[in-house]
């Protein structure tokens, strides 16, 4: 029994796919002691965008460290976040015409952001109702689990997980059903039995619900919606934000433009713990302090956060280069699926934030572990795990992108297959 | 209008206290940008009991990351998380008797770590209620939150916050009310109204409820009432733990064993994220993954943490020097006491978590701007914020101590003098 | 100011669409002190199924009462409680195959009657959620309520109605949507966010909720879906039961066996306040007084509640008699939509639970008004009250059918051409 | 098997302590099919005040019925109300300074109206939270259970009871405590964790939680409490109300004027379903039909209490009697006390809701089985079931009390010499 097995709580998860110690890692890869590497398609499950140990954002955070900058300062103001909030502000908000947004340093973990959007969202305007979809996932702390639809998940609450509404999210039923038509009525109709909601709170593309794509017309409706029935936009920006889809926000193409958003994950950059709250100023009637928290505003994510935003967006090229390997990836999925199961496969989610959804969740199983198994480190997702889902690095090269998606079309190949002499046998 | 009115969101509470810009920080100093030196007596609420910076854990830190150590890896097996498994169990849990406890690495707040106590406890026993205590803080996300006493956070819910019964904490009516028999009668007594409760959650001194002390015997006798009412004990040290009471649990000498404990703050000592679940091996009845999170095991803190536990915990003489200075400290506070207001001011607290308690939230308030005019960083705790809470480093110098003293000293001088003023007028 | 007006809470309600005092009643007449008399086409709300003081039922009472029989007794045994026992056993269960089911009496009201279905069901199961439909009506105390749809009542709760979801009932979307397909795929889905349900709650026609009508298929596959996702099914048979849609049960025809029923209004069939939760033997998992209630078997009704059960439902003439009527009425209301408004109105329900469905509640208020001064009693029900309501007694006379129904034509009549009035000028 | 237990469900509870089947009652006696008599010391939990089918009340009610009054006519205006709130308001309200007062009708059960105080403090003042205290009993409907302290009952609810802070009531801990003053130091102290409560619920005699009875002087300083904490005060009348403590509201002696005043069980005076909430005009905020049910205003009942009222509240000889009577009924109690436990029995309650505490709920069962056994029915109640309560009818005579206590004595006798031997062998 090693170390992890007698000390480590049996909650730990991931490193049960990989069961190996990790020790360096570089870019897209991933090392352990002994030097062998593996290609990471899993990339902190999309907190590191912009590579392991980027050099650019080390160097800026051993340069804060070696200067003694201030480490740890609650939410005091420091030099590290004057620098944050102004490059975020001219680099971020402002060419995106959300110049009218402040920035709300939340505990440093998607979960508390989304916590503080709900309290908000409650607060502005005293209802206590909030929409949420289908297969969302919007982290795992009591509030913010309540809007989160995965059972695994829900049922470690322990309590009743209340004042949330479901309602099914864009192609929850394929054709057959216009889901916002559906949302329409419910609101319209004094006896549906849905209380007032203050907020609704949505994923642009559901990263641990499968990868599920809402449509720029669906979000758009959506949009109007919340107009009508005077509910305030939250868009869960954690996983598909700061990049991952082509653009730095989720929704930048989309031509609306959201209350609230939360982000996380790839913010700082590094890896490090960061999260934040852009909401309108307009709705910033919070009473100091009221929501709280030790490690609100983490001043070396804000470092290395600083830094990857001037680094990455300060023009267009990373973006375009983001949406040209987006393209490159797609085709190669697109490709396994008509070789290896062009009826039982399909691919699915946008951006880099994309994979191949299999017909059970033991093929998906089966297909990671063969790949792991041949050093490719990726992941499932979706309701019953049936997802292979890409998250490599955006800044993933191109061979690498060769290398990785040779290594999991052999997986499919071998999963495919397997299924094939299991149903024969 | 500066770019942290611009464009941080009105939420942002201890920089009003402290309007400066601080850039670098130093053991027990924060330094502005023209060089100017605080002495801090907040240390992060807690959060920096090593110290700023402190040059051995930075010495780590920079050669793990020269290094390319793993920064980000969700779960998975690193390095990094191994050697803190293994210190922190041979250094802190063996010699404790707590050999038997695994380490759960929650999401990196304190708050985070008391959602998967409280889920654990409500799973393991199949029950909803928890009991918290008057002037308990336990975090602000909607779980933790129902065990939160402060109103000014619990107002922000906008939510029931339901499934907690509070109960009167160690002399929360003075001598007239012993708050045990009371709760053992509610709990005794089938028709009390009080449904059964998983666990009970506490503070050893409630540090944001006003330095309130629960003394030793009143602990053993609420470990035993755990015991005959088949309850969880959870103790939540995340701001009295990690050597701020003179040894690294504030429980250690109370001759208690604790089912679950919550740590936080301190733990990685260099003001980076972490936090941790440390809870008895046969509680750990969580399935893969059930309470997850993004940044749960943050490789920088493990590396920081194991270092300051080698450096901190490996003999008795750090805990010995903190005992000695709290000493020193309690004397200093005593005597301003009995010059500045004996009848009016008392100490309360205990080790290095130590204050006075003025007759209002003014006096204290006066007391704290007073002493930042003079280059003293010193904040309040309690209902009506009333304790002033001296929160330094545990590595503070006698030298450092002795003028933070004095300053504090004429602050109190100059406060009560305002307040006879202001009464006479 | 009247009495009510000076004395009376103002909640009062019904009572201000009909402004005046009745001091008799009989059959399907109500009568004022003058002696003037009113057609009771409202039947207290389905209450009055056997019309107002019905003699056989009133001959019974006063032999009752003469005899100084038990009135109130608690839930202690008395005479008239076992025959009331043994003839609902002989005359509606055991002819329905439904001989396996035992009846619990619950406080006299059709709410308490639902609590009890409701906290029988989720102990039974070990799950807190239940799933009600849109447009659902199942009473106002605070379980109940949670599964009643209309935010008139949900918004005076002053709580959180948790530990329910809501489906949308048969037809909710008209064609373009199969609810139950919908309501399936979240069942199905382990990441909707469904909790899975204990129990379903529904009626098979929605007499407050506007008279819509589940089809025998809808109900079968409803029940099949309980099968299939282990959900209890449980028909609140309040307003449609005892007769009101043509048989006893409502769902008598539909080859469905739920696990609960609950019957309250006319069981008494003279307006007593009587309630009773019919249950599947098994499922009777009951500790001794777990839900009580003072009134729970209250003595006068189980009098006229035996003698209206063998007066009505010995043989089958009157379930036929009901159904003649119910064709009679619904060409006649067929008739009054094709000539005052084949495009704007329709007619909605099932047997004796019939009206018309105007193109908004301005009408339907216009119609019972019109009525009413033309001595109709008649009320709306609805989301937007938009529904005018035939609940005549089953007893009613083809000649008051006759008479009722010309005044209702002439109602709409007046009602239709003031709209085009209001509209065209 | 009987019927009873082939067809009743399982829930039945009071008709297992007395296992016959009553056929008639006639004031303070139950009479089997046989002619056996038995004396009556439950009178329906309370509800009996004037005794089984009292003369003048029956007489009232056969005339009403035999000329159709109005049985059952909604919330629509009768006859028969009209003059229960002309008597009401003449006989009760105005002599008590309560004639700014109007009266709600609820649903006929005494949680309804409880459910009906609870949603309008709620809305009045905006706050969820309610207080009511240890031992409390206010109905088993899921917004009533919430107050309830009984476990037996909270278990069933199979859901969290939320929105209910519990406090002690008077003398909970005995001498040791200051129940008043702890709940304005929770109320007074903003980190307490008790969110800021609408109302507090109150019984001034727990029936149900065993006797206890609230002081004069307890009950002025809660209102005071009430009105420095700007929450309603709520009298759950239900039990104690009607005469049962020697005037019709329990309260009248004590110089309070509650907000809201629940009254049901004795209201109508011949057993029949009633329950009213009465509460200060300036408080009436309800829209119309808000909180409605098909029984609310049970005509039958009207009569009943119509003629109660007249006949035994317009002077204050009746009122005088049940005082009268209540002292000899103490006395007799006080004696078998002194002669059968003076160490380990002790009087409890008020007026003619007394009776004595029992050392375990076994001895209080055995007093009672063998009370039965010599035809006298009585039961316990209390957390423990430990207290042996009288509830006689306030008309009882003088010759029953004494052939009632007769009997108790010599069932004491029997079951604390029982207790003796077994303790002894």
């Amino acid at each position: 029994m090693n170390i992890f097995e007698q000390n480590e709580s049996a909650i730990r998860s991931y490193c049960r796919s990989f069961p190996v110690v990790f020790k360096q890692a570089k870019g897209a890869e991933l090392i352990l002691r002994d030097g062998e590497r593996y290609i990471d398609f899993l990339a902190g499950a999309g907190t590191l965008n912009y590579g392991h140990n980027n050099p650019i954002l080390k160097q800026a955070l051993i340069d804060y460290i070696e200067s003694d900058g201030v480490t740890h300062g609650l939410d005091m103001h420091t030099d590290a976040k004057e620098s944050f909030l102004e490059v975020f502000s001219r680099v971020i908000l402002e060419p995106r015409d959300m110049g009218d947004c402040v920035v709300q340093f939340t505990g440093p973990t998607g979960s508390n952001s989304v916590e503080a959007a709900l309290k908000l969202a409650r607060k502005v305007k005293g209802r206590r109702n909030i929409i949420s979809f289908t297969n969302g996932f919007h982290g795992v702390t009591t509030g913010a689990l309540a809007c989160t639809g995965n059972q695994h998940h829900r049922g470690a609450a322990g309590v009743t997980l209340g004042d949330v509404t479901r309602m099914p999210f864009d192609g929850y039923m394929g054709d057959k059903m216009n889901t916002l038509a559906y949302m329409d009525k419910l609101l319209s109709d004094p006896s549906s039995g849905i209380d007032h909601p203050a907020a609704v709170i949505v994923e642009t593309v559901q990263g641990e619900g499968g990868l599920n794509v809402a449509s720029a017309d669906w979000m758009r409706k959506l949009e109007r919606l919340c107009r009508k029935h005077d509910m305030l936009l939250i868009v869960d920006d954690i996983q598909a934000g700061c990049g991952r889809t082509g653009s730095f926000f989720s929704f930048e193409e989309m031509g609306i433009k959201p209350d609230m958003v939360t982000l996380s994950k790839s913010l700082s950059g590094y890896g490090l713990p960061l999260a934040v709250l852009v909401l309108r100023k307009e709705l910033d009637q919070w009473e100091p302090g009221e929501h709280n928290g030790t490690f609100r505003g983490n001043n070396h994510a804000f470092i290395t956060a600083t830094a990857a935003i001037e680094a990455f967006w300060s023009d267009n090229r990373f973006a375009e280069e983001v949406q040209r390997k987006a393209k490159l990836v797609r085709e190669r999925l697109q490709s396994i699926v008509q070789r290896q199961g062009p009826n039982s496969l399909r691919v699915k989610g946008r951006g880099l934030m994309i994979g191949i959804e299999c017909p059970n969740g033991d093929i998906a199983a089966s297909v990671c572990s063969r790949s792991f198994a041949r050093n490719l480190v990726i992941e499932t997702s979706g309701a019953l795990n049936q997802v292979v889902k890409c998250l490599c690095p955006l800044t993933v090269t191109d061979e690498q992108i060769t290398t990785a998606l040779d290594i999991l079309e052999g997986a499919f190949a071998g999963a495919m297959a397997e299924q094939i002499d299991t149903a024969a046998s």
